[in-house]
């Protein structure tokens, strides 16, 4: 997912002390300790990152989904059917950053064994960056994936209407000296994040990225947001075909091979409707099962190395990239200088802190 | 990947006829029975679904390598390094197709034990399309996956020189009464394929699919096949470093992981100048060892069934598809009436044959 460009009016706020307040918010609704530190974590990795759709500015609506009953905020997941490497678990509708978490962990225990390993998800819910699960794997030596069906906001290719989610695909692997490769990614052209984030700041639409409810290409967020994203690629003449094939072959993984909820039956986030029941998918591959563990993390630093020394188009805005090198320097530069929050979400953030008696910390604004 | 249109002026002939013509051909080259019909089930299934550039075709390729000693028409894949659920073979340089197929069945019996079960191949040669081993997944009844990387056509974003491959996705679930889903994609805008048959065919190149060797959009086949393709989504603003982040996630499955070359270092396909030393990754999940096996391909069923019938945009060119529906469609009536070759493509076999004294079979003109 790319980066957000930091808002021109926003504020910045110390990344312990924005942590210390989600932990504190979870708890007041009874979260279990150990559940709203993993909210708080994952919500937060999302922010440092700057992906501002995905962290903290998402916290009054799992607020609200708690409240209105929709979401349990003491439940636990629980191992349903279990193989060597494939398990089903159902997460019984809790936080979904907890229970995600806690099928990562068990898929990586497990290919420690078998060599590969993989945990599914059924009653789940939102749960934050895709990408947080697979690099919790990448971080431990082994080769990750996360995957998790959404709400109906894409039109499948020749479609009017939205039927399948924006479906991401994490994949996070250990890279030596480049620290860790990284790829999360909607399989729309851009996530309804950045969307939200636009209407948010008032930023014009690029073409290509959404449909309107007669199906012509949306110009504004506000038409967007009432029409459908287009798949990855597009139009069908632009292979558009493709991104509604990857988004397919996700929720294939997730809803269908979990027994959750499919797609275009899904209970959206911004909803009290009902539970969302996602469905979702994680997977640990060793590589040290079949080779020494340097031997992989050295020949993708090789490769790395060869990409990003690459000759240049002419009018290339700087250095080829490898997937999650923006997001990694912009998780450091906030770390030293503070997490960059804009207006309406420090606005919405502060609100929930006196709804709650929580005390929203002191934010330094940026102008 | 799409089906190609039939080319004007070519030919049909039975799909028997042509199976028994590249079996006899392969075996003429020393290849044994048992790979040879691997070799020629495996490009005629290509054919048969429509799919030009990846079945006989080539056959003329494969036999210059085997002629010129770089590919070993006699060797077989051995396994170096197992655990349960991950597996690395040699696939000591022999016929890609062979080693492809014994790899594949090697993960559905392990996932049959497991409930998920990989492959990895070094050491590998180019095995046709993507899709038929994701495809022997499905037929019993299990998740099929089958990825390669390849040598180096596509430009990273920003790069101006080829330095990954098209790296195709293939991913297959069985799906009830609609048969098959079979996602079959490179991770280029376009297969390098889809150029061959358009020099070939003497067709326009769309914009977006490759740049020329300065870094600029190329317009015709022969610009782009002495430049590079472009990552699925094409610029960086359309998204081209999606595209180009699923092509690294290929390449660190296959090369990095399998210990074999990584693209940059591939000698491509139609040169003998050296073994290829591809990298493959084939994986089988089973829904079975989660759930009752009928409920997976039932709730696929539905949702395929939903997708389907979805109300069209105004100019859509017919109803909604899944993937792989095309394909499926060519296979069947290409099975009845035989397969349809261009031009070129025919007078390569029948030289072929001449140069092997083996009679290239009658073929119906066109026209």
């Amino acid at each position: 997912m790319p980066v957000y460009a930091d808002p021109v009016d926003g504020f910045a706020i110390g990344a312990d002390k924005l942590w210390a307040f989600t932990d504190e918010l979870a708890r007041r609704v009874g979260t279990p300790v150990d559940i709203a530190s993993d909210v708080a974590d994952i919500l937060l990795a999302s922010d440092l990152r700057g992906i501002a759709s995905h962290g903290t500015a998402r916290l009054p609506q799992y607020m609200k989904l708690v409240e209105a009953g929709v979401m349990d905020p003491v439940a636990r997941p629980v191992a349903e059917r279990a193989t060597p490497a494939l398990v089903r678990f159902n997460a019984n509708n809790g936080w979904g950053h907890h229970a995600g978490r806690v099928a990562t962990d068990d898929a990586i225990e497990r290919a420690r064994e078998t060599g590969a390993a993989i945990s599914v998800l059924r009653n789940a819910n939102h749960y934050g960056i895709a990408g947080w699960y697979a690099m919790r794997v990448a971080r431990q030596g082994l080769i990750g994936f996360s995957m998790t069906n959404t709400s109906p906001v894409v039109a499948p290719t020749r479609a009017r209407i939205s039927l399948i989610g924006t479906n991401p695909i994490a994949f996070a692997a250990p890279a030596g000296r480049f620290g860790m490769l990284v790829l999360d990614m909607a399989t729309s052209t851009v996530p309804r994040g950045r969307i939200e984030v636009a209407a948010r700041r008032r930023d014009a639409l690029q073409p290509g990225w959404a449909i309107g409810q007669d199906g012509s290409p949306a110009t504004t967020p506000e038409l967007a947001l009432t029409g459908s994203l287009q798949p990855l690629g597009g139009r069908e003449e632009t292979g558009g075909y493709k991104g509604y094939g990857l988004a397919l072959l996700v929720e294939v993984l997730t809803g269908v091979l979990a027994g959750a909820n499919c797609s275009p039956d899904i209970v959206g986030l911004f909803s009290t409707e009902g539970p969302s029941d996602l469905g979702q998918f994680f997977m640990a591959i060793d590589p040290g099962a079949i080779d020494e563990r340097s031997g992989f993390e050295a020949r993708l630093e090789r490769l790395l190395d060869r990409l990003t020394r690459a000759p240049l188009i002419p009018d290339a805005p700087g250095p080829v990239l490898y997937p999650g090198q923006p997001e990694a320097e912009r998780e450091k530069k906030q770390a030293r200088e503070g997490i960059v929050i804009d207006r309406e979400h420090h606005a919405s953030l502060v609100e929930l802190g006196q709804r709650y008696s929580v005390a929203f910390p002191p934010a330094r604004p940026l102008r």
